[in-house]
C-alpha cells in the first residue's frame, strides 16, 4: 500500500473524512482550512436549516390538525433562540470534530492554503493562529449543560466516536507562512453562493442563504430567487414565522431538477399556503433600493419586499489555488468547476473532490469521493464508479430521489414507471399531510431510481437508496416483511402497481398534450 | 397449480391479503366476516392508534421547542374531531376494501362461521345482511370531500389499486344460513384483549383498548397495567391530552419483550414527562367502584384513577370454530392459539394465519403468512420460513426492531453489539428529541437483528429491515451513499462502530453486575 504525506485543502465534509481515512490508511496527514471546520455544510448549509425547520415542525403539524379541527391553538417560534441554539449545536460539533482531529493526530492549519510549486502548499495561518471555534455571529461562549452531552457523545456527522471531551484550543502561534510538503494533495474547498448578472447579494436586503441565517427579525416579505433545496427549504422556514413568500423561477418549474409532476405539485401545495409563484420569469435585476430589495423583470415590471434570497446555485472555491504550479487551467467555458478525471484527479496524485468538482453537490457525495480518493491515493482502487445518489429537499412536505431524474430517464427507451399516492397512507393521514406520490422507474425489469413527494419522504430515502443500488426486481419485493403501518408501505404499494411506459405517463400526468 | 374453492374466516388483515392472493391464483373465494372488514388493524388496533398520535404530534414537538426556549405557545386537541376524523378515515378505507372486493370476485358473507364437517362451512348472516360500514360508533353516514379523494387513490392498507370508487353495499339477504363448500380453509380470525385472574375489562371504568378509542373526553386518570406497544402507546396519546398516567408493570421493566437498556430509558423519558411508573408489582385485582376505577396490589396497596386500561395482551380468537369436526383440539396449556405444523396448517388443506395461530401478533405478519398460505395451497411452495419480523412502537419516542429480542440473543454465544446515540444526530437535534440510541447485534460478522430507542426511530424500520434480512457484513455498509442529514446516518454509525461481547455490553448497560 502506498501512503506518505497527504495534504488535504478544506475542511468541510470532504476534507474531514480524506483526513481521517487517510491517518486509518497509514498516511502523514495535514488539513488546511481557511475558515471554519465542517465547512458550508455545517456552518451555514444543511445543518443549520435542518436545526431551523425542526425547531418549526410543530407549526404546520398543527396547521393541518386545526384545517380538520383536531385541535385548536397557536405557537410563536423565537427566531433568537433558534438560532442561538443552532449555534450551540453547530459550534459543539465542530469543536468536537477539530478534538478529534488533533486526538487522532491530524496536523490542523487555520490560514490559506496554495500550491506553491509541485509537492509542496504553502499556508498563510491566521493572525493568531487560534482556530476559529465560536465566531459564528451570536455563538454562545459557554455551552450549556446538554451541549456537553452532545460533546461526549458521538459526531454522526463524521460518523466519529468520541468517548470524553474538553474544549479544544490549539496552540497559539504566530501569523506564519509554512510550507507542506505532500505526495498526495486533495482539493476539497467547497463552494460558495452563485451571482448572476444584475444580481449579486449586497448583504443589504439581497441576501444569500449565509445572510439569510444570520437574521434575527424574520422579515415581513422575501422574495426568494431560485426553487432548489437552499430557496425551498429557507422559504418553508420563514413562512413559518409568517413572511409573505415569492418564489421566482426561471424554469417552468419549481425544483427545476425534478419530475414536472413533482413541482407542478409543489406550486399547488404552496400556492395554497399563500406564497405568490412566479415561473417562467427572468429577472433583470435585484437591488437594495433604500430599504427594500427591489426586483425588475425583463418586461420592465417590478416586485419589492424587506429581504431578497438569491439561490440560483453554487460557485466552485477554485480561484487562487495554484493550480497553474502544476501546470493547468480549470475547466473552460464553466464557472471554474475542476474537470477531474476517471478518478477524481486534476493532476497526478492530485484530487478534486465534492462541490469542487462539480459533480455533485451534496455533503454526502464529498465524504463518498473521499473515502475512494483516500484509498486510490493508497494504490487500493480503480476508476471512481459510485453508486447512486440520493437527495432530498426537507420540510414540512418533503423531496426524495435516488437516482437520475425524469428529465434524464425520458431521453432513454423503455423507461417504465409504477407509482402510489400518499393520500391513503395511514402515516400521512395521521399527519394530516397527504399530498404528494411515489413513483419507481424500472428499466429492464429492475428499479433504476425513485423519486418522491410527500410529507416525511425524506425518511425513505435509505430504503429507496437500497432498492435502487441493489436493482430490485419484482421478486426482491417480498423477499422482506414490510412493517405495517409505516410510510414504507407507499413505497411497497408504488412497486407492486402496475407499470406505464415513462412517455405516455409524462404526457398524461403534466398535461404535454 | 392447484385451486379449487377456497373459503376464508376473518376479513382482517390476513383474510383479506388472502381473498385477492387466492383470486390471483385462480381459486373461487368466499370470505366470511362476522363484524368489520379490517379486522382489529383498521378498526381498533394500528390505524386508529397511528391517527391518534399523528392528530396529536406537534404537541411534543411544541413542549421539546418551548423547553429550548425557541417558542412559545399553546395547542388543545380535540378529541371528539380527532376521533370523528378517524372514523371517516377507517370507514373509507373499509368501503373501499369491500368495493375491492365484490369488484373483484371475491363472495364476501357478513355472518358467524363454523366448520359444520370436513369441506364444509356453515354461515349464519347478520339480520339484515348488509355489510356493517359505517357502524363504528360515532361514525360519520356522510364522507366529507377529503374522504372521496381517499376512496379514488389506492388503499396502501392492503396494497390495492382502485380507480374510482362509489359507496359499495351488498345486495339485502334475508337472514340465512348458508353453506360454503372449500378444498381449502384459513382461519385467519384474529385475537381479542385478554383478561387475567381478579382483572377483566367491565366497560365502565375498567376499559380494553377497543372501549378506550371510543372516548369522547380524556379522562383525568389513567391506570395502565401493561407496558407492550398498545398500553405505551394509548399512554402517550392521552398523557398529550392533559390525563394523568400510571403505568403498571408485573416485569422488572417497561417493554417486557425489548432490550432492558431500552426499557430503562423508557423509564426515564416518561417520568421526566410526569408519568408514575410501577414495575414488578403484581395486581390482585382492578375493578369499578362507583365512578373509578381502583386496582388493589397484592400487598394491599391501592390506587385509583377515573379511567384504567388494561393492556395485557391478547387472546386468540379460536373458539366455535367447529375444529372438533376436523378432530381437532387446539394447543393443550395455551390459551386456544392454533397449533399449526410447519406450513401454518392445523388439518390438511386447512391453515391458520395471524394473530389466531400466536406466532406474531402484528398485521405485517398475518399479511405475509396470508400470501405464503395461499401460494403453498396451490402447490407453489414447501415449509414456511419468513424473514426477519419488524415491529415498532409508535408515538414521540419510538422504539423499533427487526430480529430477535436481546433477550433472546443473550442466550446465543458469541454474539457482538455496536451502537450509536441518538443525540448527536442533527435531525433527532432539530426535533429537540435526543434521547435514545441504536444497537446492532451481530453474529459470525453479520447483522443479526438491531434494534432502536428515539424520535423517529420507526422511520428506519425499512431499511433496518433489509440489513437484517440480506446479514449485511461490514463490507456492505458503504456500497450505498447513506444521504446527509439523515435519522439513517445514526444507523450508518451504530453500524461502523466498534463491537463488543453482548454480555459484557448488557452487564455495563443495566447494571446487572
Amino acid at each position: 500500500m502506498k501512503t506518505g504525506k497527504l495534504c488535504i485543502l478544506g475542511a468541510g465534509p470532504g476534507g474531514l473524512r480524506a483526513a481521517f481515512e487517510g491517518l486509518r490508511l497509514g498516511f502523514e496527514v495535514t488539513l488546511i482550512e481557511r475558515d471554519l471546520v465542517g465547512g458550508t455544510c455545517l456552518n451555514r448549509g444543511c445543518i443549520p436549516t435542518k436545526q431551523y425547520l425542526g425547531a418549526t415542525a410543530s407549526l404546520p403539524l398543527l396547521r393541518g390538525a386545526k384545517a380538520q379541527k383536531l385541535a385548536t391553538g397557536s405557537i410563536v417560534p423565537l427566531l433568537r433562540g433558534i438560532k442561538a441554539k443552532k449555534n450551540r449545536y453547530i459550534n459543539a460539533v465542530r469543536q468536537t470534530a477539530e478534538k478529534q482531529l488533533a486526538e487522532a493526530g491530524v496536523r490542523l492549519l487555520f490560514g490559506e492554503g496554495r500550491i506553491s510549486a509541485p509537492g509542496k502548499v504553502e499556508v498563510v495561518t491566521h493572525t493568531n493562529g487560534l482556530p476559529p471555534t465560536g465566531t459564528v455571529t451570536g455563538a454562545e461562549e459557554t455551552s450549556p449543560p446538554e451541549m456537553d452531552k452532545i460533546m461526549v457523545a458521538d459526531s454522526t456527522v463524521y460518523g466519529i466516536q468520541s468517548a470524553e471531551v474538553k474544549l479544544y484550543r490549539m496552540e497559539k502561534d504566530k501569523r506564519t507562512q509554512t510550507t507542506c510538503e505532500w505526495d498526495t494533495l486533495i482539493l476539497a474547498t467547497g463552494s460558495h453562493p452563485a451571482s448572476l448578472p444584475g444580481m449579486a447579494a449586497d448583504h443589504d436586503c439581497v441576501l444569500d442563504s449565509t445572510d439569510l441565517l444570520e437574521l434575527e427579525d424574520a422579515p415581513q416579505s422575501l422574495i426568494v430567487v431560485g426553487t432548489g433545496p437552499i430557496g425551498l427549504e429557507l422559504s418553508d422556514f420563514f413562512s413559518r414565522l409568517g413572511t409573505k413568500i415569492t418564489l421566482i423561477e426561471s424554469a417552468a418549474q419549481l425544483a427545476p431538477t425534478e419530475d414536472p409532476e413533482l413541482g407542478e405539485n409543489l406550486r399547488k401545495i404552496y400556492s395554497r399556503e399563500g406564497w405568490e409563484i412566479l415561473t417562467g420569469r427572468r429577472v433583470a435585476s435585484l437591488t437594495t433600493q433604500g430599504d427594500q430589495a427591489v426586483l425588475l423583470f425583463d418586461d420592465g415590471k417590478k416586485l419589492r419586499a424587506a429581504k431578497a434570497l438569491l439561490a440560483v446555485g453554487r460557485r466552485p472555491n477554485s480561484t487562487g489555488l495554484g493550480l497553474e504550479k502544476l501546470g493547468l487551467k480549470t475547466r473552460a467555458g464553466g464557472y471554474g468547476w475542476l474537470s477531474v478525471d476517471e478518478c477524481l484527479r486534476v493532476a497526478p496524485n492530485v484530487y478534486a473532490i465534492g462541490d469542487v468538482n462539480g459533480q455533485s453537490l451534496f455533503a454526502h457525495a464529498a465524504d463518498h469521493q473521499a473515502r475512494y480518493v483516500v484509498g486510490h491515493a493508497a494504490g487500493k482502487l480503480g476508476a471512481y464508479a459510485p453508486p447512486p445518489m440520493p437527495a432530498c429537499i426537507y420540510g414540512h412536505i418533503e423531496v426524495m430521489r435516488v437516482g437520475p431524474s425524469v428529465v434524464e430517464l425520458y431521453t432513454r427507451p423503455d423507461i417504465e414507471c409504477s407509482r402510489s399516492n400518499m393520500i391513503a397512507n395511514p402515516i400521512a393521514q395521521g399527519a394530516c399531510a397527504t399530498q404528494g406520490f411515489i413513483k419507481i422507474f424500472w428499466e429492464g425489469g429492475r428499479v433504476c431510481a425513485i423519486s418522491a413527494l410527500g410529507h416525511g419522504v425524506s425518511h425513505l430515502v435509505g430504503i429507496a437508496n437500497v432498492i435502487v443500488t441493489q436493482k430490485w426486481k419484482t421478486e426482491d419485493i417480498h423477499r422482506i416483511i414490510w412493517a405495517h403501518p409505516t410510510l414504507d408501505e407507499a413505497l411497497e404499494t408504488a412497486l407492486t402497481a402496475p407499470r406505464e411506459a415513462l412517455a405516455d405517463h409524462i404526457l398524461s400526468d403534466v398535461g404535454f398534450i
